[in-house]
Protein backbone atom coordinates (compact mmCIF):
# COMPACT_ATOMS: atom_id res chain seq x y z
CA UNK A 1 0.00 0.00 0.00
CA UNK A 2 1.24 3.48 -1.08
CA UNK A 3 2.25 5.42 2.43
CA UNK A 4 0.30 8.17 1.53
CA UNK A 5 -2.57 6.13 1.09
CA UNK A 6 -2.16 4.48 4.19
CA UNK A 7 -5.36 5.15 6.97
CA UNK A 8 -3.39 5.42 9.79
CA UNK A 9 -0.50 7.49 7.81
CA UNK A 10 3.05 7.08 6.50
CA UNK A 11 4.48 5.65 9.38
CA UNK A 12 1.76 2.91 10.01
CA UNK A 13 2.94 2.09 6.42
CA UNK A 14 6.25 1.86 7.59
CA UNK A 15 6.07 -0.82 10.27
CA UNK A 16 3.27 -2.62 8.41
CA UNK A 17 -0.03 -2.05 10.28
CA UNK A 18 -2.86 -3.78 8.46
CA UNK A 19 -6.20 -2.08 10.29
CA UNK A 20 -8.71 -5.00 10.63
CA UNK A 21 -11.58 -2.87 12.08
CA UNK A 22 -12.01 0.22 13.54
CA UNK A 23 -15.09 1.19 15.19
CA UNK A 24 -16.26 3.72 18.54
CA UNK A 25 -15.76 0.48 20.58
CA UNK A 26 -13.13 -1.81 19.16
CA UNK A 27 -10.12 -1.47 16.68
CA UNK A 28 -8.26 -4.36 15.43
CA UNK A 29 -4.93 -4.67 13.57
CA UNK A 30 -2.00 -6.83 13.08
CA UNK A 31 1.34 -6.48 11.66
CA UNK A 32 3.20 -9.50 9.81
CA UNK A 33 6.61 -10.24 11.54
CA UNK A 34 10.11 -9.88 9.36
CA UNK A 35 13.13 -8.57 9.61
CA UNK A 36 12.43 -5.03 9.47
CA UNK A 37 10.54 -4.63 12.82
CA UNK A 38 13.05 -7.02 15.11
CA UNK A 39 15.61 -5.99 17.33
CA UNK A 40 18.83 -7.38 17.77
CA UNK A 41 18.08 -10.71 19.52
CA UNK A 42 15.32 -11.57 16.93
CA UNK A 43 12.43 -10.37 18.68
CA UNK A 44 10.08 -7.91 17.50
CA UNK A 45 10.90 -4.27 18.97
CA UNK A 46 8.53 -3.80 21.52
CA UNK A 47 8.14 0.04 19.68
CA UNK A 48 5.74 -1.61 17.15
CA UNK A 49 3.31 -2.81 19.95
CA UNK A 50 2.89 0.82 21.04
CA UNK A 51 3.21 1.80 17.65
CA UNK A 52 0.34 -0.50 17.07
CA UNK A 53 -2.19 0.81 20.00
CA UNK A 54 -1.46 4.53 19.06
CA UNK A 55 -2.41 4.02 15.30
CA UNK A 56 -5.38 1.82 15.89
CA UNK A 57 -6.69 3.99 18.49
CA UNK A 58 -6.25 7.63 17.52
CA UNK A 59 -7.91 5.76 13.84
CA UNK A 60 -10.99 4.82 15.45
CA UNK A 61 -11.04 7.54 18.02
CA UNK A 62 -10.78 10.33 15.37
CA UNK A 63 -13.38 8.42 12.99
CA UNK A 64 -16.31 8.64 15.81
CA UNK A 65 -15.08 12.33 16.77
CA UNK A 66 -15.02 14.01 13.21
CA UNK A 67 -18.57 14.20 12.46
CA UNK A 68 -18.98 16.78 15.79
CA UNK A 69 -15.21 18.62 14.48
CA UNK A 70 -12.92 16.97 16.55
CA UNK A 71 -9.78 15.52 16.15
CA UNK A 72 -8.24 13.15 18.45
CA UNK A 73 -4.40 12.91 18.94
CA UNK A 74 -2.08 10.82 21.22
CA UNK A 75 -2.24 11.47 25.14
CA UNK A 76 0.04 8.83 26.38
CA UNK A 77 0.52 5.52 26.66
CA UNK A 78 1.55 2.80 28.92
CA UNK A 79 2.87 -0.96 27.35
CA UNK A 80 3.96 -3.57 29.60
CA UNK A 81 5.62 -6.63 27.69
CA UNK A 82 4.97 -9.70 28.56
CA UNK A 83 6.15 -12.81 26.13
CA UNK A 84 8.09 -12.43 22.57
CA UNK A 85 6.80 -12.66 19.75
CA UNK A 86 9.22 -13.91 16.86
CA UNK A 87 7.36 -15.15 13.93
CA UNK A 88 4.04 -15.16 12.20
CA UNK A 89 1.88 -11.86 13.46
CA UNK A 90 1.55 -9.53 16.21
CA UNK A 91 -2.56 -9.31 16.49
CA UNK A 92 -3.99 -6.16 18.32
CA UNK A 93 -7.38 -6.06 19.42
CA UNK A 94 -8.69 -2.62 21.38
CA UNK A 95 -11.15 -1.75 23.05
CA UNK A 96 -12.76 1.53 24.28
CA UNK A 97 -12.77 1.53 28.15
CA UNK A 98 -13.52 5.46 28.42
CA UNK A 99 -14.79 8.11 25.76
CA UNK A 100 -14.94 11.44 27.48
CA UNK A 101 -15.23 14.79 26.42
CA UNK A 102 -11.47 15.46 26.23
CA UNK A 103 -10.19 11.62 26.63
CA UNK A 104 -10.76 8.60 25.52
CA UNK A 105 -8.90 5.95 27.10
CA UNK A 106 -8.18 2.34 25.20
CA UNK A 107 -6.86 -1.32 26.72
CA UNK A 108 -5.24 -3.29 24.03
CA UNK A 109 -4.28 -6.94 24.37
CA UNK A 110 -1.37 -8.00 21.59
CA UNK A 111 -1.12 -11.71 21.31
CA UNK A 112 0.52 -13.93 18.92
CA UNK A 113 -0.32 -16.38 16.12
CA UNK A 114 -2.02 -18.61 19.28
CA UNK A 115 -3.52 -16.14 20.50
CA UNK A 116 -1.06 -16.34 23.89
CA UNK A 117 -0.96 -12.81 25.23
CA UNK A 118 2.49 -11.04 24.73
CA UNK A 119 1.79 -7.51 25.34
CA UNK A 120 -0.48 -5.06 27.34
CA UNK A 121 -0.98 -1.17 25.94
CA UNK A 122 -3.19 1.19 27.58
CA UNK A 123 -3.47 4.51 25.67
CA UNK A 124 -4.67 7.44 26.21
CA UNK A 125 -6.33 9.82 23.26
CA UNK A 126 -6.57 13.42 23.40
CA UNK A 127 -9.98 15.05 21.82
CA UNK A 128 -9.93 18.44 20.48
CA UNK A 129 -11.52 20.76 18.61
CA UNK A 130 -10.22 21.04 14.87
CA UNK A 131 -7.96 23.81 14.74
CA UNK B 1 23.40 1.99 7.45
CA UNK B 2 22.47 -1.39 6.18
CA UNK B 3 19.84 -2.73 8.78
CA UNK B 4 21.79 -5.68 9.69
CA UNK B 5 24.79 -3.31 10.53
CA UNK B 6 22.52 -1.17 13.29
CA UNK B 7 23.93 -1.45 16.71
CA UNK B 8 20.24 -1.49 17.92
CA UNK B 9 19.13 -3.93 15.34
CA UNK B 10 16.80 -4.30 11.89
CA UNK B 11 13.57 -1.86 13.40
CA UNK B 12 16.17 0.59 14.80
CA UNK B 13 17.47 1.20 11.46
CA UNK B 14 13.85 1.45 10.06
CA UNK B 15 12.67 4.15 12.09
CA UNK B 16 15.81 5.30 11.27
CA UNK B 17 17.55 5.95 14.98
CA UNK B 18 21.22 7.28 15.24
CA UNK B 19 22.99 6.34 18.38
CA UNK B 20 24.62 9.53 19.45
CA UNK B 21 26.03 7.97 23.19
CA UNK B 22 25.40 4.62 25.13
CA UNK B 23 26.93 4.05 28.44
CA UNK B 24 25.59 2.71 31.83
CA UNK B 25 24.55 6.47 32.84
CA UNK B 26 23.37 7.88 29.65
CA UNK B 27 21.90 7.27 26.35
CA UNK B 28 20.99 9.63 23.90
CA UNK B 29 19.76 9.34 20.55
CA UNK B 30 18.28 10.91 17.20
CA UNK B 31 15.59 10.40 14.55
CA UNK B 32 15.52 12.61 11.75
CA UNK B 33 11.72 13.90 10.99
CA UNK B 34 10.72 12.69 7.35
CA UNK B 35 7.66 11.48 5.47
CA UNK B 36 7.91 7.96 6.82
CA UNK B 37 7.69 8.54 10.55
CA UNK B 38 4.58 11.15 10.51
CA UNK B 39 1.08 9.89 11.41
CA UNK B 40 -1.63 11.47 8.95
CA UNK B 41 -2.21 15.10 10.64
CA UNK B 42 2.11 15.17 10.20
CA UNK B 43 3.48 14.67 13.67
CA UNK B 44 6.19 12.36 14.37
CA UNK B 45 4.06 9.33 15.05
CA UNK B 46 4.36 8.62 18.96
CA UNK B 47 5.61 5.29 18.46
CA UNK B 48 8.30 6.60 17.40
CA UNK B 49 9.27 7.92 20.87
CA UNK B 50 9.00 4.77 22.85
CA UNK B 51 11.05 3.11 20.17
CA UNK B 52 13.61 5.45 20.52
CA UNK B 53 13.94 5.14 24.38
CA UNK B 54 13.60 1.11 24.05
CA UNK B 55 16.42 1.35 21.36
CA UNK B 56 18.68 3.46 23.30
CA UNK B 57 17.99 1.98 26.94
CA UNK B 58 18.21 -1.82 25.98
CA UNK B 59 21.26 -0.95 24.38
CA UNK B 60 23.06 1.04 26.44
CA UNK B 61 22.05 -1.46 29.38
CA UNK B 62 22.82 -4.75 27.20
CA UNK B 63 26.77 -3.15 26.72
CA UNK B 64 26.92 -2.41 30.43
CA UNK B 65 25.92 -5.87 31.84
CA UNK B 66 26.98 -8.22 28.65
CA UNK B 67 30.80 -8.87 30.27
CA UNK B 68 28.76 -10.67 33.13
CA UNK B 69 27.13 -12.93 31.09
CA UNK B 70 23.78 -11.19 31.19
CA UNK B 71 21.38 -9.50 28.19
CA UNK B 72 18.97 -6.64 28.95
CA UNK B 73 15.47 -6.93 26.65
CA UNK B 74 12.27 -4.62 27.24
CA UNK B 75 9.88 -4.89 30.35
CA UNK B 76 7.50 -1.75 30.29
CA UNK B 77 7.23 1.46 29.19
CA UNK B 78 5.35 4.72 29.49
CA UNK B 79 5.38 7.90 27.49
CA UNK B 80 3.77 11.33 27.50
CA UNK B 81 3.33 13.06 24.68
CA UNK B 82 3.47 16.82 25.24
CA UNK B 83 4.14 19.16 22.23
CA UNK B 84 4.20 17.63 18.57
CA UNK B 85 7.04 17.52 16.27
CA UNK B 86 6.76 18.02 12.91
CA UNK B 87 10.31 18.88 11.31
CA UNK B 88 14.17 18.68 12.21
CA UNK B 89 15.14 15.81 14.20
CA UNK B 90 13.93 14.21 17.85
CA UNK B 91 15.96 13.74 20.41
CA UNK B 92 16.10 11.74 22.85
CA UNK B 93 18.57 11.90 25.89
CA UNK B 94 18.08 9.28 28.90
CA UNK B 95 19.18 8.77 32.50
CA UNK B 96 20.01 5.59 33.70
CA UNK B 97 17.02 6.24 37.74
CA UNK B 98 18.10 2.32 38.48
CA UNK B 99 20.68 -0.18 38.02
CA UNK B 100 18.97 -3.01 39.90
CA UNK B 101 19.97 -6.95 39.47
CA UNK B 102 16.78 -7.61 37.77
CA UNK B 103 15.30 -4.24 36.32
CA UNK B 104 17.02 -1.01 35.14
CA UNK B 105 14.76 2.01 34.63
CA UNK B 106 16.01 5.42 32.49
CA UNK B 107 13.61 8.48 31.92
CA UNK B 108 14.03 10.07 28.65
CA UNK B 109 13.69 13.57 27.79
CA UNK B 110 12.43 13.93 24.21
CA UNK B 111 13.01 17.53 22.56
CA UNK B 112 12.94 18.73 19.61
CA UNK B 113 15.63 21.66 17.71
CA UNK B 114 14.91 24.35 19.88
CA UNK B 115 15.01 22.20 22.97
CA UNK B 116 11.61 22.10 23.96
CA UNK B 117 10.66 19.09 25.90
CA UNK B 118 7.83 17.04 23.59
CA UNK B 119 8.09 14.13 25.68
CA UNK B 120 9.38 11.95 28.76
CA UNK B 121 8.99 8.55 28.68
CA UNK B 122 10.03 6.19 31.39
CA UNK B 123 11.51 2.73 29.97
CA UNK B 124 11.90 -0.20 32.51
CA UNK B 125 14.73 -2.92 31.13
CA UNK B 126 14.81 -6.49 32.86
CA UNK B 127 18.43 -7.75 33.19
CA UNK B 128 18.61 -11.78 32.63
CA UNK B 129 21.43 -14.88 32.51
CA UNK B 130 21.57 -15.19 29.05
CA UNK B 131 20.41 -18.52 27.76
CA UNK C 1 -10.10 -4.99 62.30
CA UNK C 2 -7.02 -4.65 64.02
CA UNK C 3 -4.69 -2.79 61.68
CA UNK C 4 -2.41 -6.01 62.78
CA UNK C 5 -5.40 -8.38 61.94
CA UNK C 6 -5.67 -7.17 58.60
CA UNK C 7 -4.94 -9.36 55.94
CA UNK C 8 -3.42 -6.44 53.74
CA UNK C 9 -1.52 -5.05 56.98
CA UNK C 10 -2.11 -1.93 58.74
CA UNK C 11 -1.99 0.49 55.82
CA UNK C 12 -4.89 -1.10 54.14
CA UNK C 13 -6.65 -0.71 57.59
CA UNK C 14 -5.75 2.29 57.72
CA UNK C 15 -7.24 3.40 54.47
CA UNK C 16 -10.24 0.84 54.89
CA UNK C 17 -9.74 -1.86 52.94
CA UNK C 18 -12.41 -4.54 52.53
CA UNK C 19 -10.96 -7.70 51.11
CA UNK C 20 -13.85 -9.84 49.48
CA UNK C 21 -12.42 -12.42 47.26
CA UNK C 22 -8.49 -13.39 46.34
CA UNK C 23 -7.48 -16.25 43.76
CA UNK C 24 -4.60 -16.50 41.57
CA UNK C 25 -6.90 -15.57 38.77
CA UNK C 26 -8.97 -12.74 40.21
CA UNK C 27 -8.86 -10.07 43.14
CA UNK C 28 -11.61 -8.11 44.08
CA UNK C 29 -11.96 -5.36 47.54
CA UNK C 30 -13.63 -2.58 48.38
CA UNK C 31 -13.30 0.87 50.90
CA UNK C 32 -16.44 2.89 51.82
CA UNK C 33 -16.39 6.57 51.15
CA UNK C 34 -16.00 8.25 54.06
CA UNK C 35 -14.65 12.32 54.96
CA UNK C 36 -10.99 10.64 55.56
CA UNK C 37 -10.40 9.15 51.90
CA UNK C 38 -11.45 12.32 50.12
CA UNK C 39 -9.45 15.03 48.67
CA UNK C 40 -10.23 19.04 49.47
CA UNK C 41 -12.87 19.38 46.54
CA UNK C 42 -14.81 15.90 48.26
CA UNK C 43 -13.57 13.31 45.73
CA UNK C 44 -12.08 10.09 46.90
CA UNK C 45 -8.25 10.66 46.56
CA UNK C 46 -6.72 9.04 43.63
CA UNK C 47 -4.36 7.49 46.06
CA UNK C 48 -6.92 5.39 47.38
CA UNK C 49 -7.14 3.74 43.79
CA UNK C 50 -3.36 3.11 43.47
CA UNK C 51 -3.45 1.24 46.98
CA UNK C 52 -6.16 -0.83 46.38
CA UNK C 53 -4.26 -2.30 43.57
CA UNK C 54 -1.22 -2.69 45.15
CA UNK C 55 -3.42 -4.33 48.18
CA UNK C 56 -5.44 -6.64 46.83
CA UNK C 57 -2.97 -7.86 43.61
CA UNK C 58 0.14 -8.36 46.04
CA UNK C 59 -2.10 -10.15 48.67
CA UNK C 60 -3.53 -11.95 45.51
CA UNK C 61 0.31 -12.86 44.61
CA UNK C 62 1.36 -13.53 47.31
CA UNK C 63 -1.11 -16.42 48.63
CA UNK C 64 -0.64 -18.36 45.09
CA UNK C 65 3.41 -18.14 45.02
CA UNK C 66 3.66 -19.18 48.83
CA UNK C 67 3.92 -22.74 48.66
CA UNK C 68 7.04 -22.17 46.40
CA UNK C 69 8.41 -20.47 49.36
CA UNK C 70 8.22 -17.12 46.93
CA UNK C 71 6.92 -13.37 48.04
CA UNK C 72 5.34 -10.75 45.76
CA UNK C 73 5.78 -7.29 46.01
CA UNK C 74 4.79 -4.48 44.12
CA UNK C 75 6.89 -3.34 41.07
CA UNK C 76 4.79 -0.51 39.60
CA UNK C 77 1.54 0.31 38.93
CA UNK C 78 -0.15 2.90 36.12
CA UNK C 79 -3.67 4.07 37.06
CA UNK C 80 -5.83 6.57 35.31
CA UNK C 81 -8.73 8.59 36.52
CA UNK C 82 -11.86 8.61 34.34
CA UNK C 83 -14.82 9.65 36.59
CA UNK C 84 -14.63 10.92 40.27
CA UNK C 85 -16.28 9.03 43.29
CA UNK C 86 -17.92 11.15 45.88
CA UNK C 87 -20.62 8.61 47.78
CA UNK C 88 -20.65 5.08 48.63
CA UNK C 89 -18.10 2.83 47.75
CA UNK C 90 -15.09 2.16 46.19
CA UNK C 91 -15.45 -1.25 44.12
CA UNK C 92 -12.00 -2.78 42.45
CA UNK C 93 -11.64 -6.04 40.53
CA UNK C 94 -8.80 -7.26 39.24
CA UNK C 95 -7.87 -10.40 36.75
CA UNK C 96 -4.43 -11.70 36.35
CA UNK C 97 -3.17 -10.76 32.85
CA UNK C 98 0.09 -11.80 33.16
CA UNK C 99 1.52 -14.88 35.89
CA UNK C 100 5.31 -15.05 35.16
CA UNK C 101 8.06 -16.79 36.50
CA UNK C 102 9.31 -13.52 38.05
CA UNK C 103 6.52 -11.34 37.58
CA UNK C 104 2.68 -11.20 37.35
CA UNK C 105 0.71 -8.06 36.04
CA UNK C 106 -3.13 -7.22 37.16
CA UNK C 107 -5.87 -5.28 35.55
CA UNK C 108 -8.44 -3.47 37.70
CA UNK C 109 -11.43 -1.88 36.80
CA UNK C 110 -12.34 0.81 39.39
CA UNK C 111 -16.28 1.34 39.88
CA UNK C 112 -18.55 2.97 41.88
CA UNK C 113 -21.93 1.88 43.28
CA UNK C 114 -23.88 1.98 39.81
CA UNK C 115 -21.40 0.08 38.19
CA UNK C 116 -19.65 2.67 36.00
CA UNK C 117 -16.38 2.81 35.26
CA UNK C 118 -14.36 5.38 37.48
CA UNK C 119 -10.42 4.15 37.45
CA UNK C 120 -8.08 1.69 35.74
CA UNK C 121 -5.63 0.52 37.34
CA UNK C 122 -2.51 -1.93 36.08
CA UNK C 123 -0.49 -3.57 38.72
CA UNK C 124 2.63 -5.00 38.57
CA UNK C 125 4.29 -7.66 40.98
CA UNK C 126 7.30 -8.43 41.12
CA UNK C 127 7.64 -12.47 42.47
CA UNK C 128 11.39 -13.39 44.16
CA UNK C 129 12.41 -16.26 46.23
CA UNK C 130 11.78 -15.48 50.25
CA UNK C 131 14.61 -14.09 51.72
CA UNK D 1 -3.19 18.73 62.38
CA UNK D 2 -6.96 18.80 61.83
CA UNK D 3 -8.36 16.77 58.80
CA UNK D 4 -10.00 19.58 57.70
CA UNK D 5 -7.35 21.89 58.09
CA UNK D 6 -4.96 20.10 55.64
CA UNK D 7 -3.90 21.90 52.71
CA UNK D 8 -4.36 18.57 50.75
CA UNK D 9 -7.32 17.38 52.49
CA UNK D 10 -8.84 14.68 54.60
CA UNK D 11 -6.84 11.62 53.08
CA UNK D 12 -3.69 13.12 53.28
CA UNK D 13 -3.92 13.82 56.84
CA UNK D 14 -4.68 10.00 57.00
CA UNK D 15 -1.98 9.31 55.62
CA UNK D 16 0.31 11.66 57.36
CA UNK D 17 1.30 13.88 54.44
CA UNK D 18 3.52 16.96 55.39
CA UNK D 19 4.00 19.67 52.76
CA UNK D 20 7.58 21.14 52.48
CA UNK D 21 7.19 23.42 49.70
CA UNK D 22 4.70 23.79 46.56
CA UNK D 23 5.37 26.13 43.74
CA UNK D 24 4.79 25.99 40.32
CA UNK D 25 8.15 25.13 39.96
CA UNK D 26 8.46 22.11 42.10
CA UNK D 27 6.48 20.42 45.01
CA UNK D 28 8.27 18.30 48.35
CA UNK D 29 6.93 16.75 51.49
CA UNK D 30 7.62 14.27 53.12
CA UNK D 31 5.59 11.33 55.63
CA UNK D 32 7.56 9.97 59.15
CA UNK D 33 7.30 6.14 58.31
CA UNK D 34 4.80 4.70 61.12
CA UNK D 35 3.25 1.47 61.49
CA UNK D 36 0.07 2.95 59.44
CA UNK D 37 1.62 3.51 56.44
CA UNK D 38 3.21 -0.26 56.17
CA UNK D 39 1.90 -3.32 54.02
CA UNK D 40 2.40 -6.79 56.00
CA UNK D 41 6.15 -7.40 55.49
CA UNK D 42 6.94 -3.82 57.02
CA UNK D 43 7.70 -2.01 54.01
CA UNK D 44 5.73 1.21 53.15
CA UNK D 45 2.97 0.60 50.95
CA UNK D 46 3.42 1.26 47.27
CA UNK D 47 -0.08 3.44 47.36
CA UNK D 48 1.74 6.09 49.55
CA UNK D 49 3.99 6.78 46.94
CA UNK D 50 1.36 7.42 44.31
CA UNK D 51 -0.74 9.50 46.96
CA UNK D 52 2.07 11.42 48.02
CA UNK D 53 2.29 12.46 44.20
CA UNK D 54 -1.17 13.04 43.42
CA UNK D 55 -1.49 15.76 46.80
CA UNK D 56 1.89 17.83 45.98
CA UNK D 57 1.12 18.13 42.35
CA UNK D 58 -2.84 18.66 42.75
CA UNK D 59 -1.91 21.18 45.47
CA UNK D 60 1.25 22.97 43.34
CA UNK D 61 -1.29 23.16 40.36
CA UNK D 62 -4.26 24.21 41.99
CA UNK D 63 -2.64 26.97 43.74
CA UNK D 64 -1.08 27.99 40.29
CA UNK D 65 -4.48 28.12 38.00
CA UNK D 66 -6.68 29.57 40.29
CA UNK D 67 -6.34 33.06 40.03
CA UNK D 68 -7.29 31.97 36.41
CA UNK D 69 -10.74 30.38 37.92
CA UNK D 70 -9.30 26.50 36.96
CA UNK D 71 -9.02 23.92 39.03
CA UNK D 72 -6.88 20.78 38.84
CA UNK D 73 -7.48 17.51 39.37
CA UNK D 74 -5.34 13.92 38.94
CA UNK D 75 -5.80 12.59 35.34
CA UNK D 76 -3.44 9.87 35.66
CA UNK D 77 0.06 8.55 37.60
CA UNK D 78 2.86 5.76 36.92
CA UNK D 79 5.04 4.73 39.93
CA UNK D 80 8.33 2.59 40.07
CA UNK D 81 9.57 1.32 43.05
CA UNK D 82 12.65 0.94 43.16
CA UNK D 83 13.89 0.05 46.68
CA UNK D 84 11.44 -0.15 49.85
CA UNK D 85 11.40 2.34 53.11
CA UNK D 86 10.97 0.77 56.07
CA UNK D 87 11.72 3.31 58.56
CA UNK D 88 12.59 7.15 59.10
CA UNK D 89 10.91 9.28 56.29
CA UNK D 90 9.64 8.64 52.93
CA UNK D 91 10.71 12.12 50.63
CA UNK D 92 8.98 13.22 48.17
CA UNK D 93 10.23 16.05 45.49
CA UNK D 94 8.65 16.93 42.04
CA UNK D 95 9.48 19.37 39.41
CA UNK D 96 6.72 20.45 36.67
CA UNK D 97 7.73 19.29 33.46
CA UNK D 98 4.88 20.45 31.69
CA UNK D 99 2.75 23.21 32.03
CA UNK D 100 -0.04 23.04 29.15
CA UNK D 101 -3.57 24.20 29.00
CA UNK D 102 -4.68 21.56 29.56
CA UNK D 103 -2.52 19.52 31.18
CA UNK D 104 0.47 19.69 34.10
CA UNK D 105 3.25 16.76 34.04
CA UNK D 106 4.87 16.26 37.21
CA UNK D 107 8.03 13.74 37.48
CA UNK D 108 8.58 12.88 41.73
CA UNK D 109 12.02 11.35 43.10
CA UNK D 110 11.06 9.32 46.52
CA UNK D 111 13.56 9.21 48.83
CA UNK D 112 14.83 8.07 52.16
CA UNK D 113 16.81 9.44 55.30
CA UNK D 114 19.84 8.84 53.39
CA UNK D 115 18.72 10.06 49.91
CA UNK D 116 18.63 7.00 48.09
CA UNK D 117 15.86 6.92 45.42
CA UNK D 118 12.92 4.58 46.21
CA UNK D 119 10.52 5.20 43.72
CA UNK D 120 9.84 7.12 40.69
CA UNK D 121 6.11 8.85 39.81
CA UNK D 122 4.76 10.86 37.26
CA UNK D 123 1.58 12.47 37.68
CA UNK D 124 -0.40 14.12 35.00
CA UNK D 125 -2.77 16.64 36.41
CA UNK D 126 -5.94 18.00 34.40
CA UNK D 127 -6.51 21.53 34.73
CA UNK D 128 -10.04 22.62 34.16
CA UNK D 129 -12.39 25.58 34.88
CA UNK D 130 -13.93 25.85 37.99
CA UNK D 131 -17.62 24.99 38.01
Amino acid sequence: MAADAHPSGAFAALYGLEVEHASPDEARGRVAVREQVRQPAGLVHGGVYASLAESLATLATGAAVREQGRIAVGHSSQTSFLRPITEGSVHATGRARHRGRSTWVWEFDVTDDDGRLCALVRMTVSVRDAA
